[in-house]
C-alpha cells in the first residue's frame, strides 16, 4: 500500500499511477468524466464478468433500462427526487426548453414504474433483476477518478421485489455474500456496517454498507439496501397475495461499481505503481525476452496460461530491460519472467513476483512455480489489505482514545445529538454499527448503545 | 419470414411479437426509449460476445468514452456538428442554462480530440479501438423498437487511425469481413453497397454499407466508413512519419447495433413469433415434460447442451401443453423436446424443430439428433434469408422494369439529376453501387455508369 499522509500529494500520485498503468485518461474536457483506456477497461471487464457470473449463478437476470428518466416517474417518490434533483442533468432537445427527462443518477425511478406494470399476482414474485450501466451525478464537489466521478460507470444495481419481509431480508444476505465473493477476488478487505436510519438511501428502511480503505480514510464501496415498502407505495408496486389481498411488495437494491477498482489501486500499490490481484488480472505475466529469438523462447517454455494473458516484451539490448521492467511494474502485472541468452542456455528463467520475490526456475518447473506465485500473491494481497484495515480499528472506551484512533469503535446510543458530539470531538464521520448487534454503552451519554465505527471517510 | 404488405399491420405485429417473445417492453414513458427484457438482452449479449470475440481476434482493443461530449470538441468539425446538432440532447445541470455538453449521437467528437493527444509519431500507429455504448439521436420521426430509437444501444463503433491510405483501406476490408461473420451467425443475408459521396457519413470520403430486408423494404444495418483525412485535419490528429514529416492520419470508423436483432426478427419470424438462430440463441431447446417426474426425465436424457441453455417447462396435465408450446414458439427457441409418460416408457422423445419438422427420437440418439436439428435450422434460416433478399433484386434495363421491381439494379452515371429522376419515377431510394464496380449505362441519360441498387428503404 502506498502511504502518503498528505491528500494533495496522494492526489497527484493517484493521477500519475492511473495514467502510468494505462487505466484511464482524465484529460477529457468535462470535469468528472474520463476515458477508460484499454488496459483499465479490461480489468474492469474482469470484475464485471465476476458480477455476471455471480448473478447468473444466483438466478438474477440482466436487463437494461433507458439512461433517461422521465421527471414524471421520478417525482412519484418525493424523498428520492428531493435528494437527487439538485444533481440531475436534464436532457434538453435542440429547441426544447422543458426539463421533462434527466440522466439516471440511480435506477429506481426508471425501473419502478415498470415493475408496477409487470407485477400483478404473487406468482409474479420474486422479481430479481440487475443492470450494469453508467450513472450520472452532477455533484459540484471535487472529483477523483474511480472514486468520485460525474459519470459513474460501469455501475451495477440489483433490484428485487418480494412478497414478504423475510424474503427481502434473505435477499440482502445473499447480496452481502455476493459482494464478499467479489471483494475476495479483488483481494480487498472490508468492514460491513449497518447504517443508522438517517444515513440510509432515500426512502429505505435499512442498509448494509461495505467500507474499504483509501489512503488514510475509509470509503463506502458497496451498499445493500432494504427498501421496505416505501418505494412500493410511492410507485404502486402491489400484488394480489394467496389470501386475495392486495399488498405492496418488499424491495431491496444493491449497488457497486468502479470503486472496486479504486480500492484495488488504493490497497495494492507502491511507489512503482499498482498491483493487480491475479484473479482479476487480464495479464497474468510479463515475459521479458532479452536479446534472444522470441520463437525459440516461446517454443521452450510452457507457462500453463492462455497466451492472451501474457504480455510479451522484447529487449534487443540489456540497456532496454529497465524500461520494460518498469512498464510491467507500473501495470501491476502479477509475475515477471525474464529470459536472456544465459537463461536460454541453462534452460532456466528468472521468475519475479510483483511483490518483489525473485528466483531462478528451470523451464520444466515454470508452469508449477508460476501457478504457485500467482496463488501466493493473491493471498498475500488479501492478507495485507486485512492487516491494513483491521490494524486501524481500535475499540475505545474513552473519547480521548477515539480521537487518536484511525477508526474508532465506540458505543453509541443512536441519538443524533450524541453522534454529532462524537463527530465534532473526534473529527470523524459516523460509518455505521457493526453488522451483528454488539451492545456497548454510549461513549457520550452513557446510555445503552451499540458498537459503532467512526472514521474519516471519503 | 412474416409477410404483411401493410406497414400499419406490420407495426402492430412487430410490437406484439417483441413483447410476446420477452425481448422488450416499449411502454416506457419516453418516445424512442424502451426497456430490454432479460430474454431480449441475453440474445443481444450473445451478439455482443461475438463482436467482442471478433475484435479481440483481430487485435482491436475495447475502450469506453464518456457519454457526454463537450460542444467545444464537436464544433471542431463543422460538417459533423451541423449534421447532428439538431438531434442533440444537451445535458443541463439543475441551475445551469449553458448548453456546453450533449449526449453522444456517435463517437467521433468524444474520441478524436483524445486521439490527437495520444498520437505523436508513426510508432503510435495504427490506433485501433472500439466501444460498445448507447447513442442518442433526438429525431422527431416515428420510432420503431430496435429499428429507429432515440437511445440506440448497445451500439458498437470501431475507430482506427493509420499512417497510410492503403492501411485504412485494408481496415475497411477487415471490417467488412467481421460484419459478414457476425451476419452469418445471425443467419442474415445482406447486400453490400458503396455509397455515393453525397450519401456518406458527414466528412467521410467513402462508405460500404450492409443492407438487409425488413418487411418489404431494405434497411441499412452496418456501415464501414473511410474517413480519409478530413476528421484528422479538423481534430489535428497528426503524426511525425519516418521521413520526419508531420502528416494527418488516415481514419476509418465502423458501426452496428441493435438493428442486427431487428433483422433477426424481420427475417426469421412467422405468425407464431420469432425464430432465434441457434448460433446466437441463449436457449437452444425447450424441454416440455408432461405429467412425469422431472428428475427421472433429466436423469434419462442427455441433450449434450449446457443445462443453462435449456428451458425446462412442466405440464401437470395434457391440457397445459398447448400454452407451453406457444411460449417456446413465441420465444423462437430453436428446438422443442416433448416427453410424457408414453415417451418415458418407450425411452423416446418427440423432437420438433422451430421450423416445424417433428419426429420421434430414441433417448440414446437425442444428443446427435438435436445437434443435427440445430445445424440444419441455422443453415435453413440463412438460406431462406438469402432467397428472400436476392429474390427481390432484379437487374433492369428499362425504367418500367425498375418501377415494378422490389429492388432494382440499374445503371447510374453518378449525377444527382439522374438519381433524382430515377427515385421519383420508381418511388425508390438510392441504396448504393455494387461493392465491386460493375459498369452499366445510366438508365436515364445513357452515359457510362455503374450498377446501382434502388429500393424502398427504412
Amino acid at each position: 500500500m502506498y502511504k502518503n499522509p498528505k491528500e494533495t500529494e496522494y492526489a497527484s500520485w493517484w493521477n500519475k499511477t492511473i495514467s502510468d498503468a494505462g487505466l484511464a485518461d482524465n484529460r477529457y474536457q468535462l470535469k468528472g468524466f474520463f476515458v477508460w483506456m484499454p488496459y483499465g477497461f479490461s480489468i474492469m471487464k474482469n470484475i464485471r464478468n465476476k458480477w455476471d457470473y455471480l448473478f447468473a449463478l444466483n438466478g438474477i437476470q440482466e436487463m437494461y433500462f433507458p439512461l433517461l428518466v422521465p421527471v414524471e416517474y421520478a417525482s412519484r417518490n418525493a424523498s428520492w427526487w428531493n435528494s437527487f434533483k439538485s444533481q440531475a442533468f436534464y436532457a434538453l432537445g435542440y429547441e426544447e426548453t422543458e426539463k421533462n427527462a434527466f440522466l439516471r443518477p440511480t435506477g429506481e425511478p426508471a425501473m419502478y414504474p415498470m415493475f408496477s406494470t409487470w407485477i400483478r399476482s404473487h406468482r409474479d414474485l420474486p422479481l430479481r433483476i440487475y443492470e450494469t450501466v453508467s450513472s450520472f451525478r452532477n455533484e459540484t464537489k471535487s472529483t477523483k477518478t474511480f472514486v468520485r466521478d460525474v459519470e459513474i460507470g460501469p455501475w451495477y444495481e440489483i433490484h428485487t421485489c418480494h412478497a414478504t419481509r423475510e424474503e427481502a431480508e434473505n435477499e440482502i444476505k445473499l447480496a452481502i455474500k455476493m459482494n464478499e465473493e467479489l471483494f475476495l477476488d479483488a483481494a480487498i478487505a472490508s468492514i460491513k456496517v449497518r447504517k443508522p436510519p438517517a444515513d440510509c438511501f432515500p426512502g429505505s428502511v435499512g442498509a448494509v454498507e461495505f467500507y474499504t480503505t483509501l489512503n488514510d480514510k475509509l470509503i463506502e464501496n458497496a451498499s445493500c439496501n432494504n427498501l421496505g415498502q416505501a418505494y412500493a407505495k410511492a410507485f404502486d408496486i402491489a400484488f394480489t397475495d394467496k389470501d386475495e389481498q392486495k399488498k405492496p411488495v418488499w424491495q431491496t437494491c444493491t449497488g457497486n461499481g468502479e470503486r472496486i477498482l479504486a480500492a484495488i489501486i488504493g490497497n495494492h500499490s507502491d511507489d512503482k505503481g499498482i498491483v493487480v490481484p491475479p484473479k482479476i488480472a487480464p495479464l497474468q505475466a510479463a515475459l521479458i525476452i532479452i536479446n534472444s529469438p522470441q520463437e525459440e523462447v516461446l517454443d521452450k517454455i510452457d507457462l500453463g496460461i492462455d497466451k492472451s494473458k501474457i504480455l510479451i516484451l522484447t529487449a534487443k539490448a540489456f540497456s532496454e530491460i529497465g524500461e520494460l521492467r518498469f512498464k510491467a511494474e507500473r501495470m501491476g502485472i502479477p509475475a515477471r519472467i525474464e529470459i536472456g541468452p544465459k537463461e536460454l542456455l541453462a534452460s532456466e528463467a528468472t521468475l519475479i513476483s510483483r511483490a518483489g520475490n525473485k528466483k531462478s526456475v528451470p523451464f520444466k518447473n515454470l508452469k508449477a512455480e508460476l501457478a504457485k506465485l500467482l496463488e501466493k500473491l493473491q493471498n498475500d494481497l488479501y492478507d495485507a489489505s486485512k492487516k491494513e484495515l483491521f490494524g486501524r480499528i481500535k475499540e475505545c472506551d474513552k473519547i480521548e482514545e477515539a480521537e487518536k484512533a484511525q477508526v474508532a469503535l465506540v458505543g453509541w446510543c443512536g441519538k443524533t445529538e450524541c453522534s454529532d458530539w462524537i463527530k465534532t470531538k473526534t473529527k470523524k464521520d459516523l460509518i455505521g454499527m457493526t453488522l451483528e448487534i454488539e451492545k456497548k454503552k454510549c461513549i457520550w451519554c452513557g446510555e445503552d448503545g451499540e458498537k459503532t465505527y467512526f472514521s474519516a471517510a471519503y
